[in-house]
């Protein structure tokens, strides 16, 4: 038989094709467990039924405000319920998130408004700050809703020309959304927070944060009725899909303004939360946590990690305090994870010391990830699995983003030759799992030898004075580049930089060793990553 | 900004879109947990390593054929390794698997064989016997192979020109196999065993097919590494997605040629089995094993059925030997199970004849299917969600079928108005779960009375006596139609016609009780339901 017969009249149709979004997860939700605990944010609780008809209403406001397919919604919002509500209701009426980072600068924010052509600001109180400087910066004057958060009581002045609650309580709670007429349609944008130029807008379409939000629960073996702690920033590739993830499981969220380890323990101790994701920052505050303000966990709980790899200390003292510890890794241009460090049970038998080392890798691909290698970034050949070959780490499938907003030569760029450049170089081990070893702009090119940043730094952490180290290129007249390590030291722990580099010696090649030791704090982004550009210039003047 | 913006510049390429497919979860289990143990049959073990070289090797023998894109492989076989390389090796040619139900009659096959135009037959020696006379009858001459399971040692010939073994091991362990053109490209094809006219050609795509395995996962909360003991025939809507559903989690298939209690108590002590499907027969095989044919279950093991909704005393005696049952409802043009009695954990609370009616309903959608619902068959509105309001159950999402193969009315009909008719009548309760009622063509209508023979047999199975029972129309000179009971009896009970009926009669509204009880074994259809056809023939007879 020819292909024709499995084609001819069997075409697409309503009955047999719909078009993928994670809108309907919450439909479905409410539908099934109207009553079951769908939010809770200080004392507010909130069933699947009332996040449902409060995500209706907001769709109601701003379909009422003007909003419609392909427009734009910015939000500069915390982890609150109303955070939750925008990643459907903002959607539901066609149009696209836009979730502005809170600890960017005014000027930044600015361009994003009007890079977006924001049509709606919605704004926390807490950041009016920011935001009314923002909004004089900028071309552009979208329509402001305040957001005025009851669990939030510090300053802040209310300065849009609606209240949030207000239009939700004059709104339909039964608004009639519609899935989008395309899953290719755009669902959100996220502005990286590029370390040059200015920050690109990446696109996410409502196929991928479908894939992507089954993903975290199929990868992450995710049972029923979760109970998810945000500590994680939704502004961060939309929470790395969780806000659609958990709705699919029809879990909890407990929402969090602020990472703070009392918060933290209680909000595990009080709702048996299960799952929490964040930067190495939040463990170390989970960590560091005095004794007052711990509280015993009532399971096992899972945390998810990413942005760096988690040292063995680390990866010990979690286990200990009852995580454990999955290593996941991507950009924002694969939505969030789209790798994980998909453990072997037959790992954990090993010593701590290999565990740890064989954890630090970033691993494989996500479920709905349809391939990921390293690969030589001029030819596009694989590179050899042999754990040293580097090469650029690549991604291919549904989970990439749709492309960079008004931006077609970047866009171009990053699919160059049907992969997407992620910049990051990495090897491949022979079992297939990637390791990074850096960022394209972060490797050190020293006498002509490649020196991986993250090699020296491993070696650094493992100093026992070590609190957290980086290190970048410094240029140098005879070898082009040296390595320069900027040190924290632990609380009351004491180090010279001869003793660092001494340390150095014995765990790495001579050309690797650091030539420079700066003992200070190290600057981070607003989502704890180091900002190794700001050491970079620090490292010219040393 | 319009939605032009977020279109322009952003079109699908193959960094950021690929064709869905079931495939690549083999592929990607094989590359993470290579060691894993895949496939168990007999004293056969197979890793996913080895699964997936055994599957690329069929493809790879398939293709030397001339087996590609669009050509149909048609295999008659029972739940073993090779079923299962099939589910993968034959859609990574290109071509549609059609699995052919191993109980069904030399004419139908043959009829299947012509229609579906199968360029390949792979059959079972056990089947010979069945595949020998089909291949006579039918028109179209398939290459044929024998699969000789080496765990069978009945009766049976090679029949064939190829032996599977043989092909595989000549064949090419890295074949380079390639994702579907597109992600609507059919993937298998499954004759529906209509008890009318000739049987129907269900077409699935790859589409679907990764949705709906997913959706299996998600939607039953199966964890990592799951062991799947394989009582459901994988002929049956390609084992309601399983043999996909499993690799996605690298879980372990546990293969099973006949549904013994003893096969099944072993597989599940011996490798720990934690998940498995079947009709209700299943569980009555189960429950009525002799002592010696028991082994202690090592951990709950959860049970998924469907065909018939769980009689209360089914459930307690299932819950009292260690399963937790979830009721599951599809039909072959729904990729199987598409819809989930959604368990609320607080109906466990209630006592266990509510809990048993709350589980006896068919529920709500499945997490990848878009819509379910109880419609007016003329005008399609929703009936009211009242519990007694009939209507047909219709379906709209994407593990909706193609659509029925050559055969451009029926696939016409199925979905005239953009929903899947699914021929079933039910009520959706106010919490929207939806209970069958009966099949439309099912229904007892009696003095112009609608009576659900569903519910006759419902009050027919809490008789303490009765083992099984069916109820159909039995023409009537006054009333048009009347309830005519056949009953099995469980061994040593006994009971009356009369006695039947005086039951009835304190369970059920006059005119809704059986005129007539015929005590007989019930005829049943090779996956397990009771072929009403023969009843209303053997009715008229009475």
């Amino acid at each position: 038989m020819s292909q024709a017969s499995y084609e001819r009249d069997l075409d697409r149709n309503p009955a047999n094709h719909q078009p993928l979004t994670p809108l309907g997860f919450l439909e479905r939700a409410a539908a099934v467990f109207p009553e079951r605990m769908a939010v809770i944010h200080g004392p507010i609780r909130r069933s699947y039924a009332e996040f449902y008809e409060r995500a209706r209403r907001l769709a109601s406001a701003l379909a009422k405000l003007g909003v419609g397919r392909g427009d734009t919604v910015a939000v500069l919002m915390a982890n609150t319920p109303g955070m939750l509500e925008c990643h459907y209701g903002v959607p539901m009426t066609g149009a696209v998130l836009n979730t502005l980072n809170t600890r960017l600068d005014a000027g930044i924010i600015g361009f994003s408004l009007d890079h977006g052509e924001a049509k709606v600001l919605i704004t926390d109180r807490e950041f009016a700050k920011l935001a009314a400087p923002a909004l004089t910066l900028a071309r552009n004057r979208p329509i402001v809703i305040d957001y005025d958060d009851p669990v939030y009581d510090g300053p802040g002045d209310l300065i849009g020309e609606h209240d949030y609650e207000t239009l939700l309580a004059a709104a339909d709670p039964d608004f009639a959304w519609w899935p989008p007429q395309d899953e290719w349609d755009a669902i959100s944008l996220n502005y990286t927070s590029g370390t040059t130029g200015d920050p690109k807008g990446v696109v996410y379409h409502h196929r991928g944060a479908h894939l992507l939000a089954l993903g975290n629960i199929v990868t992450c073996a995710m049972a029923k009725h979760p109970v998810y702690l945000w500590t994680l920033p939704m502004f961060h590739c939309n929470g790395w899909c969780f806000p659609w993830s958990i709705s699919a499981v029809a879990g909890t969220h407990v929402c969090l303004r602020q990472v703070r380890a009392k918060a933290m323990f209680d909000a595990i101790a009080d709702h048996g939360v299960t799952h929490l994701c964040g930067a190495p920052i939040v463990m170390s505050t989970l960590l560091n946590a005095p004794p007052q303000e711990r509280r015993p966990l009532p399971h096992v709980v899972q945390f998810y990690t990413a942005a760096a790899p988690p040292p063995e200390a680390i990866l010990a003292a979690m286990a200990g305090a009852g995580f454990n510890v999955t290593h996941l890794y991507g950009l924002t241009e694969t939505y969030g994870p789209s790798v994980i460090n998909d453990w072997n049970e037959a790992w954990s038998e090993l010593p701590p010391a290999e565990a740890a080392a064989l954890k630090a890798r970033q691993g494989v691909r996500y479920v709905p990830l349809e391939a990921l290698d390293v690969l030589d970034p001029e030819t596009l050949a694989p590179v050899p699995a042999d754990g040293v070959t580097m090469g650029e780490v690549m991604f291919r499938g549904n989970v990439v983003m749709k492309g960079y907003l008004k931006n077609a030569p970047a866009t171009r760029a990053a699919f160059a030759g049907g992969w997407f450049h992620s910049g990051d170089l990495g090897v491949k081990h022979r079992d297939g799992y990637i390791q990074l070893k850096d960022r394209s702009k972060d490797i050190i090119i020293s006498g002509g030898e490649n020196i991986s940043s993250i090699e020296v730094e491993d070696a650094l952490y493992r100093h026992p004075s070590v609190q957290a180290a980086a290190v970048v290129a410094r240029p140098d007249e005879r070898w082009g580049e040296t390595p320069c390590a900027f040190v924290e030291l632990k609380p009351g722990a004491a180090a010279t930089a001869e003793e660092i580099i001494a340390w150095c010696r014995q765990h790495l090649a001579g050309f690797k060793c650091p030539r420079h030791v700066v003992f200070t704090e190290l600057p981070k982004t607003s989502t704890g990553k180091i900002q190794k550009f700001r050491l970079r210039d620090m490292a010219k003047a040393v």
